[in-house]
């Protein structure tokens, strides 16, 4: 089952019918997963040129930078890409909350039982 | 913008058009990234049922565990669900190697520059 974009060391996206991959924020410090959204080819190539992560939003349909109206940027120190160069794991030095709701991580709640448990 | 699934604790996750959700694999005691995957409800329901991994197979559309063959399970630790309860996060423990290339983690790979680095 393994090719060149397996194993190779060739930068080779393989980004899906809507043109995205699936892109995954952790904290440098905590190592907790902050975030998971979408890259599109702009979206990769603005995160390797500026250091800072940037989106794709499928919602309003633009490239979007994490941060851009709430200054709480994502610094990416390191890129990770996994075996199939589907997903991007990026490492960062958070500026802020990475969620919407005001919490440090998006996943602040657990699954327990039938329901969820906040945990931060 | 936050609604009942994004702030509550009610389990409600918010399947894709195609039935899934991303789903994240971490080494509880390295916190690497492991893997990334999709499940559907199916999925879902049985990884909470039986505490390991298993996944929704877009290429074989199937049901999948992790490890069915390989033996390299994941033992799922903890589940978290993301604000808008589209992504999954799973602290595993991993009975062998994530990566069908025989590493731990599918993401042994840094971009760096125009290409990629292997860091395992």
């Amino acid at each position: 089952m393994a090719d060149h974009r397996d194993t190779g060391l060739t930068l080779d996206p393989k980004f899906d019918a809507q043109g995205l991959l699936t892109a995954i924020a952790t904290d440098r410090s905590t190592g907790e997963i902050l975030m998971v959204a979408h890259m599109n080819a702009e979206a990769l190539a603005a995160t390797r040129e500026t250091g800072e992560a940037h989106f794709w939003s499928r919602s309003r349909g633009r490239l979007w930078k994490k941060g851009e109206t709430s200054d709480n940027v994502l610094r990416v120190v390191e890129m990770r890409i996994d075996c199939d160069q589907d997903a991007i794991w990026m490492i960062c030095d958070p500026a802020g909350p990475a969620c919407h709701t005001g919490r440090r991580s998006c996943f602040y709640r657990r699954i327990e039982g039938d329901g969820l448990v906040s945990v931060a």
